[in-house]
């Protein structure tokens, strides 16, 4: 494995902030364009330990009802044995880890939730080569499930995968529905993407060009998702399925995702962390819905993994 | 040990099962008084395994926005290795579960959400004698803090522990804000009450009379707090911070509650352990409030642990 220099991860991290800045201003041209004003606030942190980042939030805009696109890019001292499982010689190491992760929460009920991250870590164990590897994905939620965005989507992340080898999207695309699974439901959190994790089978270069094509594809994939829905109108128990639906997110982040449940555990910035939780979200008992009615196709059918660029 | 027989375990059962009709009647008084007509629908359940329960379900009322009296009785072939950590003597053994639980999520953001819960386990390892506790207690979270309300909970809750020694009170209250702590947030889910597990250090009458002062103690505590505040008017701004409070009282029960996550890793009746979560939950990213507000108090002062009987 090629060895990341200060100079590589220096790269990593300006093209994690500039990722940051085209996906808010792509996203902000969308609630203007809904009529909205709301724009991502930046808020600058920084860490005691040694780091920090730049979290971009949008709060009850007219399209995007909550947004957070995160970058951060922190120092750690001393990996603890609870970070490295998979990795037990490296327990102590200093490391490093840098990313963008976001999650938007749309208003109209016809556009879905999405979600997508990139990352690097790269750990350098006294006296032995520096470790490293990348991870991230995106993967999309639908509360209305739309036939051309979904193989959109997927076309999109498939794409994207064609030049790294054959087998890239299929076996990321597997990953995205394994990794999205809230087991107590036996539902997927919704018609997934791509997820990856411990990326350096090729070198640190072609590594970095998948993660720039990860991250280009998300805003690739989302934006006509808006265009096409953005103005659709919508009813009152639309709004409340999306509401309830959104309940689901919540348990999967809180109950699942390893990023947020290893945040929580190890005191990471809560607010950069818990920004993924829509700003509304509705639990009732035992809810019912039409045989028939598309509410319960999105449960039977969609929160399936299927082969969308062929079954659709 | 005196060791409960089959009868005893009935008796148990009965007094659990008028519990609930109890909670429930005089809860429906609460929702009539203050002019609606939701009911404590019944919904009775089996599991294959053995065993079922009874589950009271109140929605979209207008005192109660959202209310779960759950009575269960669950018979166990053979307790998981999982289940069993404080008590690897039993793993393997037949044994059974029952119990009350509740959570109630008023409206009125004047009125606080409460939980409380009863339950006694008995397992028969074979060969042994068999080895039972029982567990429960009531917690109060309110989101606009009554001095009266908080000192009335725990004046019955240390009235209902007297009988059974000096130290009771004490002993169970601590471990109750030991409990109920969200460390991510470093705040208490609430003002606390009485928590306890693995009582048997009593006879089993004597432990099963504690148990029935808590779960009446519960309708004494909470019915006052009702009447006190169900026709207080109440602004958007103070509903909006209910929800947003709620929020951390998904975080709570979906992140640390032992109860919720067994009942999820366990294959338990999923619409029954979330029934704990409210209608309706909102997230903001860092909202502010005010220096002297009665929000900013809230975390300040009222979310952490005090001996309320003494100081207020």
């Amino acid at each position: 494995m090629q060895r990341p220099t200060s100079a590589d991860i220096q790269q990593v991290r300006e093209f994690l902030l500039d990722l940051q800045a085209r996906i808010c201003a792509a996203l902000e041209q969308q609630e203007q364009l809904g009529g909205g004003s709301a724009q991502f606030m930046i808020d600058d942190w920084q860490r005691a330990e040694g780091g920090g980042g730049r979290s971009r939030v949008l709060q009850d805009g007219e399209v995007i009802e909550k947004g957070g696109v995160m970058f951060s890019h922190i120092d750690i001292r001393q990996l603890p044995a609870s970070a490295t499982q998979r990795h037990p010689n490296i327990a102590g190491a200093k490391a490093q880890a840098l990313g963008v992760s976001l999650v938007i929460h749309p208003k109209n009920p016809n556009i879905p939730t999405s979600h997508a991250n990139v990352r690097l870590f790269v750990a350098e164990p006294e006296g032995q080569e520096p470790i490293w590897w990348f991870g991230g994905g995106f993967d999309l939620t639908p509360f209305y499930p739309d036939h051309d965005d979904i193989k959109h989507w997927h076309q999109t992340a498939f794409d994207l995968c064609q030049p790294f080898g054959e087998k890239v999207y299929a076996e990321h695309k597997k990953w995205c529905d394994d990794y999205f699974y809230l087991k107590h439901r036996d539902e997927q959190r919704g018609i997934g993407g791509l997820f990856f994790d411990d990326l350096n089978r090729w070198d640190f270069d072609t590594c970095f060009d998948y993660i720039k094509a990860v991250g280009n594809g998300y805003l690739e994939a989302i934006i006509p998702i808006f265009e096409k829905h953005r103005e659709q109108p919508y009813t009152e128990a639309q709004r409340e399925f999306q509401l309830y639906r959104r309940g689901r997110y919540v348990e999967y982040n809180l109950v699942y995702d390893r990023g947020t449940l290893f945040g929580l555990q190890t005191g990471g910035r809560i607010e950069s962390i818990l920004v993924s939780l829509p700003n509304l979200a509705a639990w009732s008992y035992r809810p019912e819905w039409d045989e028939n009615s598309i509410e319960k196709q999105l449960t039977d059918y969609y929160l399936k993994p299927h082969d969308w660029l062929n079954e659709l």
